[in-house]
């Protein structure tokens, strides 16, 4: 299963859209539920499997399914899952094997759906650099065609409901995923979290909720979904990111400033580390390529296009490793697949 | 002062000789002294500089000024002193500042002559590779060169007597400059250094006594002179270097065989910051070189040339880099300017 997608860009893998060197992508979620229909969690095996159903009538009539592809959660091996949460299209929640699941991917992989996750519907999408209001747009136009067919359920007070309290209202989240090795490098990020917080949005990993930052890529997110308009939470994540982005290149200057050598050397020891080792781990690959982006961006390094550096971030994934190899292969040929994977990219260069 | 030299490539860091990739070279000196003068430290101002002026003369009578420099001791730097010491052509003792030193230098670096070190007269001759016999033969005829002009202290009992008399009857110290990371990198090394020990060997660092072991580079040398003919002492020495290389062979299979991947890796990855950091300490340096250096002998590598190889370990040393710049360089500069240099000279590659 999905054999054809492995070795494909995905749109918001292509390093375009605002400041695409300190964002990687911007993403809008949507939390929608059917009518009359029990919740996942709550329902039962028939009242799921009809929730799922519903959905999949609703993209077909809605000529969906010919700009994408569905695919149901029997048919997915827990690789599959787990490739796909690499490549940011589910939550690592939708890992678990539970009845009736299925997803929706469009061939850009800009939208995809998950269906009977913790709500009925998710809708995600997925756009490249600082763009939170295209995806916005794309993750709006993809509810407008849904709710053509399907009767969401919606409450004049609280808005959408959800499973989750916390996710009524708008049953939004936007969130952007943003790369601050200067704010960790100058020891600043803590305080920076801290403020963030404050103001009401979440930091998390590099694959949402409740998973690890990886190679200094932290996923800044809206709390709050309930009260607030959806331009609202859209305009304050862009605000708040643009005051990251100026911290971040501040923080930038000042270690260019205070020790550019020491700077160069770790940029380019990654970039030679990348190039030439035999084996390497998902941890070690993802901080090597922050050295690289942060390279790229302050202009020492100038050989690596982003999207080529957005791709190995990507590919050189635990589970994309084991798709490639089409088996399932230990953790030490892993990390010597992954170092001959990232020798045969970088090779392509010049 | 020795402007000349710097950029040259002395006779034992070509990589010749018997088994170049793991024995770097052979190495014999002779300890003589002149008749009726006191011994250093125990001479007087005026007898020291009467011996150092024997020496001069017989230098010149037998023509060896026509084919090396003699640099008296006021006529050099410190820098000029732990640059010759870099070069393995003076002793560390031979740093101190000490009245009517001199030193001989032959054009290729493969005789050097130490005047008024610990004793009146130490010659030395420096082979690549495993030639211990041949530098005996090069350290002999410059012993009988001089020989014609000086005579030298000599007792029918003790032989060629000495400062020290642990250096009585020949007078003369054999070495090799070994490598031996298969040894290290499989602990077997400690063993190893007993055992060479009880044969009354002594094991020592990169710059000979004193000195600690930088990039599993180890000095291997006679302990006893009196008693033993040369040829007993240089063929013992051989024989037991021939064991050692054997033994190093031995551990290098069993960490192919054990840990491919984990071999291959290592010296990869040496090569790479080698070729892209901007910061560079000499022990960090001489480590990388190390594992470069294996990975020429396993076959890992191909591009790098022994002589090279031989000639960066000598040129990244902090005197050198300092003789380069043309003047005194603070440590982080050193750094920085060992990584430019180690860069050019991996780039003259392919």
């Amino acid at each position: 299963m999905f054999e054809d997608i492995i070795h494909k860009t995905a749109a918001w893998l292509r390093g375009d859209g605002t400041e695409p060197a300190v964002v990687v992508s911007s993403r809008v979620r949507l939390a929608r539920n059917i009518q009359n229909i029990l919740y996942p969690n709550k329902g039962s095996a028939q009242e799921m499997e009809d929730a799922r159903e519903f959905v999949h009538s609703a993209l077909r009539k809605e000529n969906m399914l010919a700009k994408g592809i569905y695919v149901q959660s029997e048919d997915m091996t827990e690789l599959d899952r787990r490739f796909l949460i690499e490549r940011h299209l589910i939550s690592p929640e939708f890992r678990a094997t539970k009845p009736s699941r299925g997803i929706y991917l469009s061939n850009d992989e800009d939208i995809s759906i998950m269906i009977n996750e913790e709500d009925h519907i998710r809708i995600q999408s997925l756009t490249s650099g600082l763009n939170i209001h295209r995806a916005m747009e794309i993750a709006e136009e993809v509810d407008d065609t849904l709710g053509n067919t399907l009767a969401y359920d919606y409450d004049t007070d609280y808005g959408f409901l959800t499973s989750c309290p916390t996710n009524c209202g708008t049953g939004m989240r936007a969130s952007v995923l943003i790369h601050l090795p200067g704010l960790v490098l100058t020891h600043e990020i803590d305080k920076v979290i801290e403020e963030i917080t404050k103001v009401g949005l979440a930091v998390r990993g590099f694959y949402g909720e409740g998973t690890e930052v990886l190679g200094n890529l932290f996923q800044i997110s809206n709390q709050t979904t309930l009260g607030r308009r959806e331009k609202d939470i859209t305009d304050s994540l862009e605000q708040i990111t643009r005051q990251l982005i100026e911290h971040e290149e501040n923080a930038r200057r000042i270690l260019v400033r205070d020790a550019p050598d020491e700077i160069k050397d770790k940029i380019w020891r990654a970039y030679g580390i990348l190039k030439y080792a035999r084996v390497l781990t998902s941890e070690e690959t993802m901080n090597l390529l922050s050295a690289v982006r942060l390279g790229m961006a302050l202009g020492v390094l100038d050989m690596i296009p982003l999207t080529l550096l957005n791709e190995i971030l990507v590919q050189a994934q635990p589970a994309h490793i084991q798709k490639v190899a089409g088996k399932n292969v230990s953790p030490s040929e892993r990390d010597a697949k992954r170092a001959e994977l990232i020798r045969a990219r970088l090779s392509e260069l010049k």
